[in-house]
């Protein structure tokens, strides 16, 4: 079976029966349910595990071209000719993008998952997708003899032997897709006012093109009022349904993870590890890494600017890359200590014997601004850095990535920000915070799974370090840039399954957003907060100071309360929460990232409002 | 779902009806296939992803006993009154050891692997398994109603309405066990001559004890001498014939890895990375970490004296770990240089500053004792250490850890063996060879997914590290180890779903056993030297250097040949090959590691010798 990774829509055609529900857009971008269609097919290939569509326009091409801003993975290619040509010559104007088999849809289509599967699990090379009786007033009728498609016709007595009605969504092989190149050279009349559906009959006798027929396929195109209508009262409620039953069966069990990453995950990222055996110094795994290196650094915007720089290790294996790596021999960074991973970064410091001055703040407490500039003031002749956490997870802070770094830039420092647990989950733009080095890791609010670290740097900060002395050799940033700019390789042999779930985590991030993903995860903290305030609970840090992200709440002083006992009875209901580390008082802590819901944290909170009761644990008020 | 990983089988029972057969060996040691059928049963719970087996035994139990040498998975119990007691009785003898939901068997079973899958892919807590009509003669007959099971009989004439017969494998839920339990303590009559089948039926009336029916499973159970013949003549080729057509059904596409790893992998290892979400500072998480790092060291033969340390890394991060934690700052190593990776271990050295001796051979030569010899006297007072590769990949060379150890001895110095590629491959005994310290990853011969390095270490070598001056933080040996051995959890977030991939690598190394590998991997390499003799090629390395696990071959000096064209070629057709890196000739290599057999060994020489004379490409003979 080869997985197939590549989509290839034909929205070129104007829609002219649709103009008065669509208003002059393209017909995929009607809006069916929450958003255009051409996006629900979009996010539907995607949580198929389609990595890259490609988009072929015309009509108003500018509303696609808009789609690549939000969506990397998308590629548009025009034909110029849209007006004057059929979809035979859309289709090949694709030919620069196309080098695999990949799945062809119609822009306006809506569909069940179901209809994708099966042409995924198909172990045919060509296959067309069919449905039964649709009733709809244009249907395409497709003969077939024995498993192949024989001819397609909109009249039924053209049709020898029924096979079903064209869905409008194929599996395509590159061998075919060549094949179908070839044809319609050598038919010059083909060129114009031919459509692929035509190329596939003629073809269809000396090549192997296979029906897959779905008797009641849950699917409808959308030509007029009338489809429109269908689509809003029957066909979209019955999809909804339909995708969300496909999704039952193959569900992992889902544990509510409440501790600070790794973080629930979707079972589409589980499953995309599960690829075939592929060595990692191949060219094909090196386009996979080199599309994850440019997406990281697109997400907080500094794809102009900024290079991402993976390892496989631990996040924490990442901030040791950075600090050993950009820090010269006779400077020192100021090392902001408000926090577990603030004294991390002083611990690996004091490993290498890396100069550092420490701003101790008792883990609990915000930054004081003005005594961070007092620090770097004294210490500005030797400070070449200030380096910080940017979400403290030991208490759920968050420091102020912006102050600190006009801070910096007075200074003309460098600042080197631990993202860990806020990459993803809130919005960065290293850019406009003139942030110089990142680091991150792939299974926090990335919503990956755990094994790859990564430093988001500054083009021109890494190459300055470029003639530093090294102090190790697995972690040397500038090393391993070098050796993939070079090779496209990793210098090391990468966790390749776990490049794959990146790769479908980050594709899901764009298909949520920015925007959607930081509100998901702003009103689960609300929901928490909220229940929490309401069970009498305390918090260590003040509200204003919260990250939103991770909440650490005081504990209960009742003696019936036992921080192990309660994370027992949580855990066996589903809920892993986590303890407290090194806080100014004693805390356990709640994190809100990862593939979950506000009704997961209702749920939560009533279970731990169970715990209280049946365990006669009072709050003070 | 939740996801059972244990299993119970009950073989205590003395089966008198087969003396004849089987010469008062227990039930279990018959012979059907090629192995015992307690042995065929085992594997088959562990290519199904069960992680523990708990066997009651009872009579002749040192023959079960023994099997835990060869498993290290599995646990025995002896219900020490055998002779007396019913099922039931030694369904409780395990109640210690079980904790969780678990699959229940009987230890005299031949069945399809359909029978486990059924029961580990239903949504029900306890279901029981049955069949369709046998006519084994001696059936359990099962009553149901709706779902449920009512009763079970030898007699037709008991059952209402019949459900199936009993095949002997059931899920039983953890608080279902535990019922069976208070009822038998409550009921002293039942204590001895009970069964197991009684007790469920004794429970079905008050709770949901579900039945799942497959009309034509394949299984039987030998009780007698013609079940035995029956067995042999008809149900286990069947079973065979089901077996494969079931693991088709999933497949992922195999593509012939002949690369040095990551390695070419079984479908278990991949599916075994689809797990639930879990916080990796969970207990349960620690454990199967624990048991990962016990059996790392078993695999070598070290368990008395070794420790396992686990990186989330490369195997490069392990070797790092390994020199910067163990090699003081007044002393050095010698690192014996015959390939990129003793190369490597140069560059680790340089990249810390940590004083060396470099023994350097041209890549392609064997080490030269005498000489080694020399280079560690006339360097004896400031060498700690002898640093090495067993198998160097970058020319397919075993060096004699044997031979080089000696020297180490003689002159008092630790050994470290970069085994990457030989670990699990070739069998290794680190207290035979003195070995004090030895990396590999979990992506070669081990066979499980790249993420993870490990450093096997004698336990008084690496409790001599504890006071060394640090050199780094996230690789530094002792630490890591005395986090895990205080907590039993990583010191930095690990890559879980690799762990998981590793703990059914492991499994299924240990199901193959050390010489079972070893005797796959020399057969390849047996069909591949002979294949590439025959076609003309010649060989980097002298014949009795070969690890027989990489083989580097000259490259043809024919104008027509091209190393990435035949690359493509290859790859084209499923076999990635590998080219050569800085040996004194011109190479390409071709590794026979991973879950391949010699067939595809065949397939490759097949495929390259159509590259070789479509291309004209002629070898000099």
């Amino acid at each position: 079976m080869n997985r197939i990774r590549c989509a290839v829509i034909l929205a070129a055609g104007i829609g002219s029966r649709l103009r008065s529900i669509h208003n002059d857009k393209p017909k995929g971008f009607l809006q069916i349910g929450d958003k255009p269609i051409i996006e629900e097919s979009i996010a539907r290939l995607i949580y198929n595990g389609i990595q890259s569509i490609i988009i072929v326009t015309g009509y108003k091409n500018h509303f696609y071209d808009d789609l690549k801003n939000k969506y990397p993975f998308i590629k548009t290619i025009k034909n110029d000719h849209f007006e004057t040509t059929g979809s035979m010559f859309s289709l090949f104007t694709a030919k620069e993008l196309v080098n695999d088999d990949f799945l062809l849809l119609e822009s306006d289509l809506l569909y069940e998952s179901n209809a994708l599967q099966s042409l995924l699990h198909s172990s045919d090379k060509n296959v067309i997708l069919l449905s039964g009786a649709t009733g709809a007033g244009d249907e395409v009728y497709v003969g077939v003899e024995g498993k192949h498609i024989v001819n397609m016709s909109k009249k039924i007595s053209d049709i020898k032997k029924l096979g079903g009605e064209l869905v409008g969504i194929s599996k395509i092989s590159q061998e075919l897709y060549e094949k179908m190149g070839s044809h319609i050279d050598s038919h010059q009349d083909k060129k114009t006012n031919y459509h692929y559906e035509d190329c596939l009959t003629d073809l269809a006798g000396d090549n192997e093109i296979n029906f897959h027929l779905i008797e009641d396929l849950a699917w409808i195109e959308i030509d007029d009022e009338q489809h429109h209508k269908r689509a809003i009262e029957k066909i979209y409620p019955l999809i909804c349904r339909r995708d969300s039953e496909i999704e039952l069966q193959k569900r992992v069990e889902r544990n509510i993870l409440l501790n600070p990453g790794p973080a629930t995950t979707t079972d589409t990222v589980k499953y995309s590890m599960v690829v075939e055996d592929i060595c990692p110094r191949e060219r094909e795994f090196g386009e996979l890494v080199e599309g994850i290196r440019k997406d990281l650094v697109r997400i907080v915007h500094g794809e102009d600017s900024h290079e991402a720089v993976l390892f496989a290790s631990s996040g924490t294996g990442g901030v040791e890359a950075c600090l050993t790596s950009v820090i010269p021999d006779d400077k020192a960074a100021l090392i902001i200590n408000n926090g577990a991973y603030g004294k991390r970064m002083v611990q690996i410091c004091d490993g290498y014997g890396i100069n550092y001055i420490k701003y101790d703040i008792p883990f609990g407490d915000p930054v004081e601004l003005d005594k961070l500039e007092q620090f770097v003031n004294a210490n500005k002749n030797i400070l070449s850095h200030i380096a910080f956490v940017h979400h403290e997870t030991t208490v759920g802070i968050l420091n102020p990535v912006g102050s600190i770094s006009e801070i910096a830039q007075k200074y003309n420092l460098e600042i080197i920000v631990d993202a860990m647990s806020s990459y993803a989950g809130i919005p960065i733009d290293v850019n406009k915070d003139k942030i110089h080095f990142l680091i991150s890791s792939s299974n926090k609010c990335i919503q990956g799974m755990a094994g790859i670290s990564f430093v988001i740097c500054n083009r021109e900060s890494l190459q300055k370090t470029s003639a530093y002395k090294r102090r190790n050799f697995y972690f040397n940033l500038f090393d391993n840039f070098t050796f993939f700019s070079k090779s496209r390789q990793m210098q090391f042999t990468p966790p390749v399954q776990i490049f794959y779930a990146l790769r479908q985590a980050i594709n899901e991030y764009f298909i949520e957003t920015e925007e959607g993903r930081n509100k998901r995860y702003v009103e689960m903290y609300e929901v928490l907060k909220k229940g929490l305030l309401e069970l009498g609970f305390k918090f260590l840090v003040d509200e204003k100071y919260h990250a939103k992200i991770l909440t650490a709440v005081i504990e209960p002083e009742d003696k019936n309360y036992d921080f192990n006992r309660m994370h027992h009875y949580l855990y066996e209901r589903g809920f892993t929460i986590y303890p407290g580390k090194g806080a100014k008082l004693n805390t356990f802590r709640i994190a809100n990232m990862g593939q979950l819901y506000k009704e997961d944290i209702e749920n939560f909170l009533l279970t731990l409002r169970d715990y209280l009761s049946s365990n006669r644990i009072t709050l003070n008020s």
